[in-house]
């Protein structure tokens, strides 16, 4: 496509690069932005020159945060005995969003995955470990998806972590809530089956 | 959604305003971009601010430029007694990509809608008159959408250019090259018999 400005043209360049915008897109949404009020725009622009320059990561849990040691891990009031592993942030905010869980989070960072050479040293295990050595903690809950990227991770930690002392679980898999058992699929059928719950426990849970 | 981040949240806020962009999907780009080299997040964001500071429209034909007069209607080997009229700077985007057509343009940036209170007042109509005025104008071109809207438009500024000495035409109408007949609705399909071309003209067209 030829622009007839080659500010338009590098600015659709740059948001095409975006994941999911192709050339189309980004100059719709360009147009959009020519359209708007320059003082959103320049906002929008401040706030992705902010999101790059001023966001951290935990020190302690890796989670996404604008301070040293993110809200989650500072919040006494949540059980810090408790450390749920998950694979990135969004599943932090996943679980976040239950209210289901007060304990502390850890951040991996991605899976293990030979595939695309990502290997135990690119993820957050070591500080992981210490954590375990150093902190009080007695559970170790893996929340990883359940395919073999997932499944190799938790093994490999799992391994890790044999001789401390605490114990480690893995979260429940199963149909979902509303699910009509004919269509589930026969390894997750099979998995709620495996593992049932007493049904006076299903009750408490509601 | 509950953020661990301010400036995370804050970006979102600002990239999910963005028309067709949820969310979920402000999420899934600001994640991105944290991911990415800060300096290429940089560049999109000047890009942006670039975008919305520096772009401005053409004095003669409306259409968006990095200098006063676009390089369109600054192009001595244009056709300079012919004008197409269009409703926005897309539709110049379009008929370029064609290299069909070697005359100039004109961006009307809308069309009349009473509906959304748009009126001829709104639109780049009076500079279409004063150019026909003063420039050595023979032929001006219609090529906006065939709805309400811009078949209103059509009719409203043939009226006022009515007493000039100049041809007024439209692009035409009709099925697709590629289209079957069997699939064409209706009213193209008539638009294409009433407007139907001798036979040896449609080879040179090829």
């Amino acid at each position: 496509m030829q622009y007839s400005s080659k500010v338009l043209e590098s600015a659709i360049r740059e948001i095409a690069k975006l994941p999911g915008i192709g050339q189309r897109t980004a100059l719709r949404l360009a147009l959009h932005m020519l359209r708007q009020d320059p003082e959103e725009m320049h906002q929008l622009s401040e706030s992705l020159r902010h999101l790059v320059d001023d966001v951290v990561y935990c020190k302690k849990c890796h989670n996404i945060s604008d301070t040293e040691i993110c809200n989650i891990c500072a919040d006494t009031k949540r059980q810090e005995n408790l450390i749920c592993v998950v694979e990135d942030i969004r599943d932090v905010m996943a679980i976040e969003q239950t209210s289901q869980y007060r304990g502390l989070y850890h951040v991996l960072g991605g899976l293990i995955s030979p595939m695309e050479g990502i290997g135990p040293a690119e993820l957050n295990i070591t500080s992981l470990v210490e954590r375990i050595d150093n902190e009080n903690i007695e559970e170790v809950i893996f929340a990883l998806s359940s395919n073999m990227e997932g499944d190799t991770t938790t093994f490999y930690i799992y391994k890790r972590l044999s001789e401390k002392e605490i114990s480690v679980s893995t979260i429940a898999r199963g149909l979902a809530v509303g699910d009509a058992l004919e269509y589930a699929d026969e390894i997750t059928l099979g998995r709620s089956l495996q593992h049932r719950v007493p049904y006076e426990q299903s009750l408490r849970s509601k």
